[in-house]
């Protein structure tokens, strides 16, 4: 089969790569129909990835058609249409069991396409390890597309609103207005918040925010804005999605007192400069966390068949998997107002 | 002055009545500008109301400007528009300090309108006990209108929603959609209800419910249709709006596993046949309560300014207080599509 | 093999009973070492149990050892010592991943020993559907007695002190001490309730109930010596462990202000007289459930084996399984101070 | 009057200083009885304090009895014995009501004894303004010890706790056992923490907390000490009460997965070194705030009075108000046991 792999910084290549086959008697093998890149995918692009090795598929979100399964599937079947969470856990683990996928016991689990291990999804096939753990079936009344971004992104941008404590009649801000953050502007409102501030350096993303209710911010002037806006007060919730020292500086600025940050942006720094008097002052809550996609399924699939989240809103290029070079250079470029790019088999 | 006063079943009369006066060092008289009539006010025009006597001033809720001013009033001056809360605490008991202000130890403080040991607000003066405590300037960015629903309505709508444990994703009904009802519905969308169904007997409450997003569902057909829509798992919360044991039974069938009912209508039974082996099987939740109206401003204000909840939608009759009897005849008897009626002095 | 049955009422006997054989490659078969009689088995002692047949096996609540196992069984092995869940559940469907196992979509699972299509526990071999759900290895560092309390009886008080929303510094009462009762009351205390009132009308159980720190009721002057001990102020949470109506309404009315009444006894009327009138005015919150047992093992464990919870001290009685009849009449007489009656093979 | 002031670095005097009068009618005037020294009155010893004055009287606990007052006191008369809230908030602005009192809008408002805008504590004589919300009549069934330990210890340990999101079950550490990591221990015990472990350089401090039921940890083997015990799970809750880079650093290694590092110590720094990364992989949760002691009396009282709570089993040292020199040189010193140090006027 054809998929993309990692050959080197900013060097993605569509090109051969073993079909998947079935390893174990509780896999399931999954041809693609659609898949995304995602803003963590920038990282592996930019050579700051997990894994040393060159050659491996990239991609952790998809949905597709199920062509094999081993004996030991029981809740699916061959041509059955599934959503495959980026977080594969072995779904009999303590962790597993607690909905706490991404930190599965069993080291041969773990997300895909972040290097050997597990190949990842932007490929013709996919092999998913314990299938009845890692699938579901795309839900009724739900466009592939909806179901695309419940993959991944859509369950991100919750377990960062959920993590900051918004509550009806709350100020939130948004920090980082990609596909996931617009997607926090959309879950904080269904969450009730009184006012959404989105901030982003970009100002057509702002923009688009501003299509959803929020009221946009320069980042550049934010925490007086806000300071105005707020009469003082500042915020309850600081939502970050960029995972940059600086967005993360900014983000606990914008706090009020007893407010709550969560981060859900990928920050690797092992010596951050937190301010612990300005938190200990204001009584401040920080939140990090990686989703377990799986566990936001039952909440977030009703709210999406119900009209009330549009994930699908923020797709900006639908491309080929042949493609994907290309897909990669437009993202990172944020050229062409290049937003969610999804890749079709 | 002039005042609304209950004379006797279905006799609300405007008539002269005594001038308000301080009666102590802490109250403060206001001049009504606008005030409403609640469903409540109905079970004393019924002849079943909560005094024996006849003669006293009804209403609870009303917003007004500040005319006279005790000394030991600190937070107002003369001149200052405000709300008054239809629940009236002393502000200084540990019911009150803990925001239960309906079930304040100082018997004098209670809710207005209810007999003649608090007079009411359907009349041209209000004496205001407690006034630091039971008053609030009208919100900066509120409409009038807006700022007379959160004298009693919309707060008790909201404590309904809140003891019902709407969650983001929850399937909810709203059983009986008076003003109180429909406010109910705007808030369980606020606080994040996948879907709402909304039953009243009569069809155009439904149709002003569909407006807001809900679905309109006939309740001699209820459980089924909700059988259906929800493939059976019925609902997570119920909101009770009427009072009436057969809405309140109705409520008590609609929910699902581990599904919570509450209710907010005034019922005065002591012994109501609740289906214990129902609720045992179901693992139900039930709760019912008074509003302690006050405890609800700092969460609804922000709401309301942002323009997420709009209780004044809900006006139907715009009459003078001169009118109030005909404005009670119309309210009881649902004529002219009667909903919430507001009289001005 | 031998095995209780029931036979008629009051007519329990130790009788050839079909071996029991894996009927599924997901079960697996169980030699029984402990069992216990519950307060629910006497439902069906009094003939009012939950089947019409007569003649199944009877029981719910064991540990054992592994003796066969079917194929798709990946979490044990022969010999592996087991405690088995009351509820048994399909552990696939949605109930069951929500952890509402008594609410399991299978039709044929749910509890053992309540008739023929599951038979129960109290026999020398058990069949357990679905092992890798509804079994979990004894925990290390608790006794055999300690795991046969987490089969039922433990997590049945667990869960009715979390629906009373007990809070450290919280005013309790236990209506009903009976093992479950004197459980609850060692978990209220493990909550951090201020003070445990506990009640029942035999004064030897109110004084095993002192020995743990509560403070003993008669029922009979119950509402007067709470209101006097709580300055009228009544309680913050109410857990009811009978069943009756009496104890029900008494349950009721002990609680305070926005007071919560959780209630795990088995009521099965559907008249149940609820007084509404006093629930509105005091603001409580009902709640009645059954237990899914495996939902609590990962929060009780650790409190046996730290010490904290000793549900083991309530073991009244230890006969053989042979002599089941006499100890259901010890049990049902409450003879001879039989509070827990345990049986071994 | 005389009292105790700070005069410099390790120089504090007993002196006369003048006598406190009434300066607003909110304002209430009470003779001391007991007062106590905190940890954060070492800040101020070591020169180290939050204001650059000399001259003004330290101290932020005690106990009193009320020797004059304003005309606008309502809930106080003379000759009342109360305990007074470290934290002094006006009791009308947003914050205060709102329970935040450190965080009190007005700024003629704070702490006691940080400087000379609110004298301290440690002095025969204590002006208290707004005396009807900073005072609490001393609760019946509480001693004066008992009293004293509420007027600022007990509370920030419990709010340390409950912002460690510490559940029946949970393992907990507390890093430092001065009187509030002690408390801190004992509460975590009410909260139903199913083990303690209590972390001190001092062996003595680490066998008080032992006779309360924790295990003792050297902090120089912390990290594989605790992971041996829970099997490399680490801990659902860490409680800080230090306040150094070095005890936050340590508390933030010892939480599992999702767990919560909730901190009390006052910690200046404006660039802690904070492993994000860390943080990241484990999803954890990171608290920090300071006490507003009033809101945190309804639950403790309770737990006091009931005997769950012993915080006066903490006091080392009883001194009279003019040994104070000598209680700050030997509490700084840790010398002669030296724990809660307690001086009589």
């Amino acid at each position: 089969m054809k998929a993309l792999c990692y050959q080197g910084e900013r060097d993605i290549r569509f090109e051969d790569f073993a079909d998947p086959a079935l390893a174990s008697e509780t896999d399931v093998i999954v041809k693609m129909d659609l898949c995304g890149i995602c803003g963590s995918d920038l990282h592996i692009y930019h050579g700051q990835g997990f894994s040393p090795e060159h050659g491996f598929c990239v991609g952790h979100e998809a949905i597709g058609t199920i062509e094999d399964i081993g004996k030991d599937v029981h809740r699916f079947k061959k041509g059955d249409e599934v959503m495959i969470s980026a977080a594969a856990g072995c779904g009999r683990c303590p962790a597993c069991l607690a909905g706490e996928i991404v930190k599965c016991h069993t080291s041969s689990f773990a997300c895909f396409g972040l290097g050997p291990s597990l190949q990842g999804c932007q490929a013709e096939g996919i092999r998913v390890p314990m299938g009845d753990f890692n699938l579901r079936p795309i839900p009724e009344g739900l466009s592939a597309d909806q179901a695309l971004m419940l993959t991944d992104n859509l369950p991100t941008a919750h377990l960062a609103c959920q993590r900051a404590d918004i509550e009806p009649g709350s100020d939130v801000a948004v920090v980082g207005l990609g596909p996931i953050g617009l997607m926090a502007v959309e879950i904080a409102n269904v969450m009730g918040a009184a006012r959404v501030f989105a901030l982003d350096l970009v100002p057509e993303r702002r923009a688009i925010a501003e299509t959803l209710g929020a009221i946009p911010i320069d980042p550049s002037n934010a925490q007086d804005a806000i300071f105005e806006a707020t009469k003082g007060r500042m915020l309850n919730s600081v939502v970050e999605c960029v995972g940059a020292d600086a967005t993360l500086s900014m983000a606990i600025k914008l706090a009020g007192v007893r407010g709550t940050i969560s981060a859900i942006g990928v920050n690797q720094s092992m010596d951050f400069q937190f301010p612990m008097a300005a938190a200990l002052a204001r009584g401040l809550t920080f939140r990090i966390a990686l989703c377990s996609v799986q566990s936001h399924w039952d909440e977030l699939i009703p709210l999406v068949r119900a009209g009330r989240l549009h994930p699908e809103r923020f797709i900006s290029h639908r491309m080929s998997l042949s493609e994907g070079a290309e897909a990669y250079r437009l993202f990172d470029a944020k050229e062409d107002g290049a937003m969610k790019m999804v890749l079709s088999s």
